[in-house]
């Protein structure tokens, strides 16, 4: 056993199971010992695409078509299904937070009678649920065969795009919050990033609805009667997270609408306050330069009183513009 | 009889029909005794799901699929209807105000030919005229099968939808009356929080089209043909509270630009007055300044009418200026 | 004959009809009478639905089915068709204006092969052409049968919302012209008035094009074969109504559009004036303020020339100021 | 033959041809005289509608429905085709520049195996084309029957909706240019006018999608198969030009957006300038105003060195706003 | 052999092929000479269509109909497929940078089942890579039929949308962080510019998936079984693309709403700190305007401590007004 191999073991996770027993070996052992027990399925998980020749000698043995094989190589494609005489091909995209980051992961499964092999584009998944459940003798999963294993792989990846919508959702209402308390700019940021991670998860699950409203009416033979109720299930979770982004998406435009007119408004009053500050001075100003000129023959500067009558002029002129304003409603 | 029987009387009420005699039994009897008489209808009407193993030992009796029960448990659902062989589901949303509150209920149907098991998520519900028409003798309720208490059921809930956007709509109207009279900030606020109602109210009623329509097209063998009117009657209501919100939605779009605009406009009003306020003193301070200066030799200075010359230049300018501006429109 | 029979006359008018003989009957009689002669079509034209019981007490003898008599009896619904074994029902909306204002009266049609029954929600309707065309005995109107007359009155019906279109659309042109030349606020209320006409009507007429495709091709046993060619000419009519509505709409989005945009120009326009005006006089009045301070030694106060420096200084500040704005093309 | 006869051969053409023959004749002739050679198709050409008897009685004789003569009657209505028994009948909009003013003149197409009568609703055609072609012995339509003539009359009307369009889209070239080098008010009426323009053409084109698909798919008798190509190839024109009224559109509101958000920035860049001149002539001006007070004890007005010193401490704070103004990149 | 033959050479390639051998002809030669080799396919390429004569005659031999050669010889329509008893028709967009510049060609594509002919519009195409692997004896494409050159013309320009569409990305991700680092107006107009390439693109595009479906549901004769695998991926690819101009558009328009929300943000806060400067310098100026004042009787002026309390009193102003400005945080 050499190095390669121990790539292979990481790399690639072979579990067979039947509903009294199940084992996990190395990809290389698949390849090479005859079959430890009559299994119901086999499962085999595959994390990495990079390594083309790999996954070509894997999918090899099972006839796939080409066109397929290209497809499952190449990322950033449409969530599809489609099915052949000898298999099916789904293909879906995983989305979860690693590392506070949102992961938008390619993932095909190629599914028969027997075998269902899942490769996804990097490390890291969301199938821990079902491994647990995997090991679980009592659980359907186990009792069950391949398609009902191939349900609940597509039905965990929707599962998870419910957390990512749980934790968009509880980002967002902390962001209104904040919206509502301390607005600034830097808000304005955070909401566009949202509004694009909702645009992502929007072009990433829309295209599922017709995957397994598919799957529910094109009925592959793949698929055993008892499995339609659990797509059904699964169908209506996806129009669900379609439902949640657009409302997700409306509340974010609300947002923004309101933090731009909240932000114009508060400006205005700003603007407002200072305006009426000068407006109020300049007209006192006014009477200063006058009393200020330097005219030989002015009545008022030899007046004694001539001082405080200006004073108390400016005074009332103040008091009558801001009672003008006040009753104008304008501050 | 302990504790947890008391419980469970307040939470289940089982309730048993026919034509001519109605019973209202605790549910620990219903599981235990035999029937009280040939019953038409038994219909059982739980409040609460958050006891899980309770709801589910409800639900044993009638070999609900573990789907179906999975679904009635968790909330935040998609209304929707799905019919077995057994057994027709139908999941919907109660909305109803509970002080001042908007709540949505999400409400699971079970039915059969016998049996209509209905399961709120809380206390709370809209069916007081149900009970009260089942007491009455001559209702046509009271005389139906099954299928018709699932009508008056979903009838119930749309009727309460009209009650909500009656509310809603008296609501609005009294905040356009504000809007046009004291415009103010904090009905932006109120106005944003009828959108999102409306957005939430969309978004549970707008999936019942579809299971109204299903039940219709479908033809479940539980709906008998009589009912069929009845559910073509709930079917337009459905379609017609969607219009009224529609329309609501219009008219807060409306009602949200026109304070908007109504708003800059204002503002753009006060900044022009305050604005020609000192355009007009600012050339008027400029000519006191101009005689403020302390040259030596300035001819107006001596001058004996220096004094009144400058005052009544400045009058003529700021005349002027007045005429010009109002000429002009500017106020 | 007693005063509540009188009322009766003036509320319901029964016409008779065959090719060859007309007869209006108070109702008491058409209930008490036998039939005055061999009728074509019974028309029963009932105004008002306060009084619940006596609708009710109209619509008996005819067998109609409780959930169509609360239709007919609840105002606020939303227009359709629906045909049963004995009879077809028809809801809509009649729209016309009295008194200025734009009055939605809901319309219900119930007709068999031999009799008519319309029944409007208040006094007031748009039936006068009919009653002339019944009048005369060449009418394809008076020749037909109760299909013909229940055409007849819903074009009518439609014919009257190209009146009502026509009045909004001289209204709209007439606001775009006062919009060109005296635009005011009080313009923008009334535009706002005519978009909220328009989301009404658009409401009222828009479920139509779904109830008369649906007699075209569902087609009821009481439409015979030669009214469907009157009735598609009635399906391009309303489609032409909302073509109409429609354009109306993005032509008022317009007009709102430039309103505020030119208001806002015009307002900035002002607000630029008035601070070139101010931004002139700022460094001037600076100017000023300098040769008003009171140093003892500032070699330009005791000058000869001082003040006239000091003018056209002055002066051409002003100038330099107004030519570079000017050049800048900002006024 | 009398004055109205004259009037007769001005407003109605009648052509008749056959693959090795072609003759116009006044209407009266044709009506009176009998054919004048065994003929493929008699093309009658009416123009004008308001003598409402003449029309019908040109109609009476092919016993079309009094509807359609109605429709054929009345202007303003929506595109359709409707095929009966004996004949189909079309109608369109025919648009195209008269005086530089966009016309939209309806057309009533209604023809049969052997005669094809097209009644516009005024003087001016867009069937020169198809005149010459006519005379052309060797050419398709000569040779073709009558679904060629309505072919090529249908064919006719769509071209010159791409002349019309190629010179809108040319205008909007131009105003685009003008925008982006000279921006002026009145450019936002032209831009406005042009959409309305859109929006009409758009109104008007709509429709023919249906009319034509309709065409293709039912394909009434007197449409043969050779025609179907043709019309396919006039489907796709229709297409054609409905995107490109979608895409004048787009780009007409992206050329008002860039007005407005241009004018609006130039907008403010100007009142920035202005404001900023302001602001650092404030500073100095109230320096000036100290050293203008009139106190008995202020050390720096005996000052020798005082004049100068206030006149550097003005420039230093002017230069040091500048600079920071500069330095922020606020002009 | 003239000039007229060696223009030909450049602008016609004929190559026929089949599994065993390659050839690469004169267009001369191709009609004079008997065929080389038995081929399997023979593809023309036809570069250029001003020299209409020239590509009738190319088109001529192969029975072509004319409505197509009118097709083939017009620009600026739009994609779409048609196929006929003898040969099918598919005309799409090429679209590709030259010279930093995006050009739409159009290309029609002609086959039956021996022979392909492809006419662009132009110099110029995207088939290098299918040149390539003609050359290549083991390639599917050289082993393939009519159908799969086919399949491989229709990818290649697929393939070279995302080509397009990878390069207007990454520009438009650089003008993103160019607006979020330096915004400026140059950037606006960039951006204009991106959204007209993508109204292009998406309206260049967006017919294909028609195209391409109706070659999937039709299935005309020349497509064989085998190739439907491929058109499913270029149907895929087709919809990917759409998806991502779709994108693109949306980031466009909030990259577009950004720019100018922070443009007008960057803007208030300008007006707003210079206006403060005003409003704090405004009422100093008056203080010192009042102390300039000239009347004979002031208590303060003679005071000898008269100037320095001015200067505090004026400091304490300005110090209380930045207190206050900065606690209500407005700077």
């Amino acid at each position: 056993m050499n190095a390669e191999t121990i790539l292979d073991n990481q790399e690639i996770e072979v579990t067979i199971y039947s509903p009294k027993e199940i084992k996990k070996i190395p990809y290389s052992d698949y390849v090479a010992e005859s079959r430890p027990f009559a299994p119901t399925v086999t499962w085999i998980n595959v994390d990495g695409i990079s390594d083309h020749d790999r996954v070509e000698s894997i999918l090899e043995p099972f006839g796939i078509h080409p066109m397929i094989v290209e497809d499952v190589l190449v990322v950033g494609q449409r969530p599809k299904i489609e099915s052949y005489d000898e298999y099916a091909y789904i293909m879906l995209k995983m989305i979860y937070y690693a590392d506070e980051e949102l992961v938008f992961e390619q993932l095909s499964i190629l599914f028969d009678l027997e075998t269902v092999i899942t490769i996804g584009e990097r490390n890291g998944d969301v199938f821990d649920g079902i491994r647990k459940r995997l090991e679980n003798e009592d659980s359907n999963l186990r009792k069950g065969r391949s398609d009902h294993l191939v349900y609940a792989i597509v039905d965990s990846i929707i599962d998870a795009y419910f957390d990512v919508l749980e934790v968009l959702g509880e980002q967002i209402e902390e962001s209104e919050e904040e919206l509502l308390e301390h607005p600034n700019i830097a808000l304005l940021t955070t909401l566009r990033q949202y509004k694009r991670d909702l645009l992502f998860l929007h072009r990433a699950i829309w295209p599922l609805r017709e995957v397994i409203s598919r799957m529910l009416s094109d009925q592959p033979k793949e698929i055993h009667k008892e499995t339609i109720p659990y797509l059904r299930d699964v169908y209506d979770h996806v129009y669900q997270s379609i439902d949640t982004i657009e409302t997700y998406r409306e509340l974010l435009a609300g947002m923004m609408d309101l933090y731009l007119s909240g932000n114009s408004n508060r400006m205005n009053e700003i603007m407002k306050v200072l305006t009426i500050i000068s407006t109020i001075f300049i007209p006192l100003t006014f009477i200063a330069g006058v009393y200020g000129m330097n005219f030989k023959y002015m009545p008022e500067i030899p007046w004694i009183y001539g001082y405080p009558f200006a004073l108390i002029l400016m005074s009332l002129i103040a008091v009558a513009m801001i009672v003008y304003f006040k009753r104008k409603k304008w501050f």
